[in-house]
């Protein structure tokens, strides 16, 4: 396993400027996120990553695929949320292909009509977790063939339950390893992030039934106690709450060998010197991640 | 089931204005805390529930069974922080005897050292979730007995994995009903609290495992976005995500026929007038947690 930088964690970074600090500071790849990569351009964001001799080991993000009355059978509005869903998830599987990326990382989505860190709206929210739990699963079935054809890896990551509403009704390693079986293994991974995963009291038996599904592994720590907003109780690992080097020695005794992202969503490491954070990166990395400084 | 009023919901109310306020609004149970039943004096809480005919619906709480250090084989000041967490929770079994309550709600603790709500200490915070989790079961082995001799169940909590660090170890029903197994169905049992649960993909599966181990159903309602102190995400049922029916059936089906207490941290439900809320949460109960006004 090697380390690799998540641009979101040196978020004033764009494209080309985290290519340049990856290389500066020896690291051999970059998570891109879409944004930054439409920013930059993708034809040269390729280049780019190309020139350098980069990995991209991930890019984030698909999914989305929850849509209010957006089953296979909803027709109207619902069908062309559903459509639009669809259609901006096959942009991405492109753009993957494009950079060469291990995989596209899939943030599924929340319940249908609720936006992400916002009040519920006065209509249009739908309470069915278990039916917005089936969209995921049809959505699947129309995108995994779709990345199969262009080499791209769906990546499917459970995110903690706290943003099971508004973000990712995926919220379980079971859940993504299950959902992943009727694929195959170049088709559809899971991620395992530990900053969302590590309270599950079956986290160890998951990673290694997910064995060879893994398709990235991410890490960041815990904070306590979470932040105002608790998109950002994300930290540097060793600032938080997380046992990492369990998590890392059963993630490589499953099989993955790949390489592990740093993603971090962070105010303050946001505001601090990118290359001091990719730095500090560094240093916990060997000393709290591997356990082997 | 019948509805019950948790008093912390009202939390301006002493042991005897809840009282009174069941009374006053035709409820027969109330959940009671152990902080305000020392303000109130014990055998005076006595005295007012029987004297009003309440039923004692669960008494909270006892557990913070983690304590640095503390395992069975800890000796020192590990073994007697175990010793003192021990000692109150025999405490707490004792009151709710005296209470006749149904059940003594258990929220278990989290990592060792790691206090509710605030940052980590610089040093004495263990990361050993797998140790901490051990430590729960060690804890029971000692409790169950007292508690079985005088008459109470315990009530594991699993409580949401955004608490894990700092309030519960315990993080899912599966563990809880786990947890209870070797022990007789009167001494240990589970709560079933919406507001932990609702994102859980294996929900349905565990309270009909859970069964009659099912000890306390607790409802409200998960806030979107999470207000600034995560612990007061709780809201009026109707005002948040989750979709109550289906769970107050599975619980009714798995053989629950208690108490349905409503338990709400919520800023603005405290600074509101006690009796509206009591009002409100009667008429949001017939609409939203029984489906059937």
């Amino acid at each position: 396993m090697s380390l690799a930088l998540n641009q979101r964690t040196t978020k004033r970074w764009s494209v080309a400027e985290a290519v340049e600090g990856c290389v500066r500071h020896g690291l051999e790849a970059v998570g891109l996120w879409r944004e930054e990569v439409a920013e930059q351009g993708l034809a040269e964001s390729v280049k780019l990553v190309r020139d350098a001799g980069l990995r991209v080991s991930s890019l984030c993000r698909g999914g989305f695929l929850t849509t209010p009355g957006g089953t296979a059978s909803g027709g109207g509005g619902a069908g062309r949320a559903r459509q639009a869903a669809l259609d901006d998830n096959r942009r991405a599987i492109d753009e993957a292909a494009e950079l060469g990326a291990a995989c596209l990382v899939m943030v599924v989505g929340g319940l249908p009509g609720v936006r992400p860190g916002e009040p519920l709206p006065d209509a249009g929210v739908s309470r069915d977790l278990a039916g917005a739990r089936e969209q995921v699963a049809e959505a699947l079935e129309v995108l995994a063939p779709y990345a199969g054809e262009r080499g791209v890896k769906l990546a499917l990551e459970p995110l903690h339950p706290m943003y099971c509403a508004d973000r990712a009704v995926l919220s379980t390693l079971a859940q993504a390893v299950d959902l992943c079986l009727p694929y195959p293994e170049e088709q559809v991974g899971v991620v395992v992030d530990t900053f969302h995963v590590w309270w599950d009291p079956r986290l160890f038996e998951e990673i290694a039934r997910a064995g060879r599904r893994i398709a990235s592994y991410q890490v960041c720590d815990f904070l306590q106690p979470l932040p105002s907003d608790v998109l950002l109780g994300r930290g540097m690992m060793g600032d938080g709450v997380i046992d990492f080097p369990p998590i890392t020695r059963a993630v490589a005794e499953a099989g993955y060998a790949g390489d592990v992202e740093v993603e971090i969503f962070n105010a303050d490491l946001w505001a601090a010197d990118p290359d001091e954070v990719v730095a500090t990166m560094k240093r916990r990395y060997a000393q709290v991640v591997t356990g082997t400084p």
